[in-house]
């Protein structure tokens, strides 16, 4: 099994999650593996702590975290994997079966924090919500019932992460830092500042033109020194630009 | 994925689960998996085919075998596997974990047919139960939370049946096209030129200045288009930043 500070490096994320007995039964599911960090963002039941749902797990239940945006709930995550059940919505992310989304997940957990997110029963994650993942995971389910139980995708992908495969404790352990949720919405923030300044796009662009440039920047694996370097000099560029007018 | 006929071979067996639910929530993960022989062994619900819980498997749920003992259950297959938690009853059989024990039966399933049995969400599988296993499996819970919901403990042992271990292996790198020397250069004189034009840097830096740049952008590990998307970025950034000169 994984060390208990690797363990304790994951936050799984449950994002507009309906029935209150999924985030009970994910709780559940990780107090079994090990894992002890729990996130919500915008539960549909405000008394989810509540759920009988998370026997043995009560506690871990109650020390959820709670947030109003996935943005929010990933800040100090380096690595933040969404899951998808694919199919109903185009993907423009890089997307990696289980098995192998696993072990990348593992090696990164050896030295920094990872983010893992569940979307709503009804409609999984967003395309904003998405916009935040560095890539996708998704769970080998066979094209004709692809859409699994909330409670029981939690637990397959949780078995994945503590699984032990002596294959996979061979690997060479994943030994660049990368930037954090939050140091890359700095870089965000700078780079969309540059293009509405620079006219590469127009003043009240949509929410999926800053979606992109997310996606560009997720896409760019940034240590958190080079993240640093980016947004200054997006933001010199930025500066130069407003100056000039 | 392991063949249909293989899948076909396996069934799972529920002996005396108390709760509906859990039943309909096991169809659901055999469904997600592909395997379709649901045996359920004195239920003490009479009425669970009606469960909920079987989205997307309300067929394989009615077509379910009923049984009055596990003897009857298993007796056309040639290995028998029980389930356990361990821990609250003395262990006269060998033990498997789950990765171990996934294998050999994914290897007798290869020719022959195969038990899977799970016992009552509150006491497990009986010594009598037990008797008829030809060894025990175990999820690799943590000891001091070992007991799973049952959905979840399905679900994850039939995620273990399907896994795809080269799939782990598979590196990912490989399959993601990178830019070439050439899109890459392109980048590196957009990023130098903006930089310049912003006075990030001075007319006239030196070479390591520009090298610096030249590993910043190796360092994106950028695709053909996403190096075309940032060249024309920074281009546009340029133009602006020297037009309001």
């Amino acid at each position: 099994l994984p060390e208990a500070a690797e363990l304790d490096r994951l936050r799984v994320v449950l994002v507009r999650t309906r029935n209150p007995l999924n985030i009970g039964a994910a709780a559940r599911a990780m107090s079994n593996f090990g894992f002890t960090r729990l996130r919500v963002v915008n539960p549909y039941e405000a008394s989810f702590r509540e759920a009988q749902s998370a026997v043995g797990a009560a506690e871990l239940l109650r020390s959820a975290e709670e947030f109003s945006s996935v943005s929010d709930a990933i800040a100090d995550c380096s690595l933040v994997v969404g899951t998808t059940a694919v199919g109903h919505r185009e993907i423009v992310h890089p997307l990696l079966r289980l098995e192998q989304g696993g072990r990348r997940m593992r090696e990164h957990l050896g030295s920094g924090r990872a983010a893992l997110l569940f979307g709503s029963e009804n409609h999984g994650l967003s395309r904003e919500d998405l916009s935040h993942c560095h890539w996708l995971l998704r769970i080998p389910t066979r094209a004709e019932h692809i859409s699994m139980n909330l409670g029981q995708a939690v637990a397959v992908c949780l078995y994945e992460l503590v699984r032990e495969d002596s294959a996979a404790r061979e690997s060479v352990a994943e030994t660049t830092e990368r930037a954090s949720g939050e140091d890359l919405e700095r870089v965000d923030h700078a780079l969309f500042e540059a293009l509405a300044a620079s006219d590469y796009i127009k003043a009240g662009a949509d929410a999926s033109t800053s979606e992109k440039a997310r996606r560009l920047v997720r896409r760019m694996q940034l240590t958190p020194e080079d993240a640093r370097t980016w947004t200054g000099m997006l933001a010199k560029m930025s500066a130069r630009m407003r100056s000039g007018r």
